[in-house]
């Protein structure tokens, strides 16, 4: 399934935002010294290298949809790009983390920034261990994706930090969870499902969706709240409400987007991904998918499935694991799962009070998030 | 010289904000799951182990400078103590992330993130590399680090905001550099003074310094401005002028405090400074005090010096090199540049239109600052 229309509009206006931004970084620190702008360079380099920009957009279809009337649109639409930047930022930020935990060579097609850094000091014969310095670059890279996503976000009011607040918090504890897990072995369903309503329910889907709506809040200087203050547009009873509805939209849509990001995961292309097929199983990612095989695995199954984690796997023996995964009829129960998770989002969808061009769009979003091959 | 009253006033409070915030946010994941806490727990232990509190120091007693009455001491005297907890977690994150690219085992006498979870690892006998996984995990205690600070500064208005992304991409881009100069043993002065003012004289006095006074445009609610809007507080010309003093303040009293540390980092007494002598020798940190030797050193003595970087540098190896160093009257020369900055900054803080016991409270930090044994 192609992107939609609406989702391509939006990632044209944030990539825009984001590549004048670096630019403008690049520009500043070349004056001060050239070997400073290497960093903001690497950090372009990944931005650059792709993404679907599905959190700006959306970002910007709940802002859209939250929005009373042209004018509103008008003045605020550049603050919900900013906003859509900003996460595309900290998406990239936490991408260069990851990749440095995974030690994934490739990203989205591209060298990952440790990697090729740790082969740059080879290449120029410097001092020191390849791998540190290019996981040390690799951590300032991400930093400073952190910082520019930050600075995208101030000013935004109360509603938009708290949110901005819990969403990064729970962005780092899913991450974690996400490795002890793997470390540990905890491969058990409850694990699985915590690590995915942290990782992609809330802050793929209904923390963007949350924080998009509540840009109505303090959209424009001029009808902005005070610092400490919150907007008059939405009393407290309706702000909640809606953070609700949303919710009841985004999270069982971002279980389906998990589950969908499990089979490809395992079974995907391995050139539309940017990764090689295998490396989930290879790291030991805790899948809802791999806990619904283990728990159906018979005593024979499960032999081969315990072969989950170990680094040195070859492809024949990943292509076993996936023969035996569909076999324990795992693959076809998220199938199912994750059509009955889109129909509940869709309800939920049916219940928001917005324009009606937004409603379209947040709709063709869903079926993009859960239809997409890549 | 022990520290000033001023400076452990500002430190107990700071402290005990920060304690309060890490406790609310371990209450809070332990209700969802009790591994999760485990990050929110390494954090708490780093910011236990000590630090001088320095900048929040700074931050304070500028912003009590800008402060006109004790009104408005009174009003705003916890968002003070917001942007200072705010800073020691952003310096908390940084010493996290450096001592992963330095590889440091210990940090103010308590063993590093990195090195206690890979430790982890191994001991429960997990999977995978116990290395790549403790530096994982100190990513993430330093990155939620970074949230909590943020947490603190949001909603202090638009120049906070500015300054508070400013000197975070100073940070950033002065570790950058270290590690760079490190790796590619650019060893010059300029380099040296170069990463001395970005991560000493801006982040670590300027910065803070211009940062509190910037908190009385907008410290409560009340008086604050609306987003995008400047506070009738200051005018532009009146706050760029301020901001100037504080410059001229900070900037040479930052090179002195980076003069004293490369003293201490070369011969100071280590169990004070929690790292074994010789580090920044084996690390070869480009300094200032090194550049001097390098650059006065007769033909044998430049052989000598030829071995910093060596990472399995002796301890005798390294006596050798301090003798050098001493030689060439580097230490010396040290000592009187340290003398003339102070001078200097002193000279710019009676320029200050600051409170009486702001101007005795900065006057005592700047005298610790340079005085200071670790």
């Amino acid at each position: 399934m192609t992107a939609p229309e609406q989702l391509t509009v939006v990632a044209d206006n944030v990539d825009a935002r984001m590549i004048e931004l670096l630019d403008a970084e690049c520009k500043k620190w070349t004056e001060v010294d050239p070997r400073l702008t290497e960093l903001v360079d690497e950090l372009a380099r990944m931005v650059s290298s792709g993404g679907k920009r599905l959190r700006s957009a959306f970002v910007y279809w709940a802002w859209r949809g939250a929005c009373t009337d042209a004018d509103e649109v008008a003045a605020g639409e550049a603050a919900a790009f900013d906003a859509g930047a900003a996460f595309e930022f900290l998406q990239t930020f936490a991408l260069i983390h990851d990749d440095i935990m995974d030690d994934s060579a490739y990203r989205r097609g591209a060298v990952t920034v440790h990697t090729a850094n740790a082969q740059r000091l080879t290449d120029a014969a410097w001092t020191g261990e390849p791998r540190r310095y290019g996981e040390g670059v690799a951590i300032l890279v991400g930093d400073l994706g952190h910082v520019l996503a930050d600075g995208l976000m101030a000013g935004r009011g109360q509603r938009v930090a708290k949110l901005w607040d819990e969403l990064r918090i729970e962005l780092n504890l899913g991450q974690y969870l996400d490795l002890r897990s793997a470390a540990a072995g905890d491969f058990d369903q409850a694990t699985a499902r915590q690590v995915a309503t942290f990782k992609t329910a809330l802050y793929t889907i209904v923390r963007p969706l949350q924080l998009g709506a509540s840009l109505t809040s303090a959209a424009g200087a001029a009808s902005a709240p005070a610092p400490g203050q919150v907007s008059s547009r939405w009393s407290e009873e309706d702000y909640r409400q809606m953070l609700n509805r949303l919710d009841r939209f985004g999270r069982p849509l971002g279980r389906a987007f998990q589950l969908r990001d499990d089979v490809l995961g395992l079974v995907g292309d391995n050139t539309a991904m940017g990764k090689p097929v295998g490396d989930d199983l290879r790291e030991g990612k805790p899948t809802e998918l791999i806990a619904h095989a283990v728990a159906n695995a018979n005593p024979a199954q499960r032999q081969v499935l315990e072969q989950i984690g170990d680094r040195n796997m070859s492809s024949d023996d990943a292509q076993r694991l996936v023969n035996v995964v569909r076999e324990t009829g795992a693959l076809e129960a998220n199938e199912a799962e994750i059509e009955r998770l889109l129909g509940e989002s869709k309800q939920a969808l049916a219940t928001l009070d917005f324009q009606p061009e937004a409603v379209e769009a947040l709709d063709a979003l869903a079926d993009y998030v859960v239809e997409r091959d890549r």
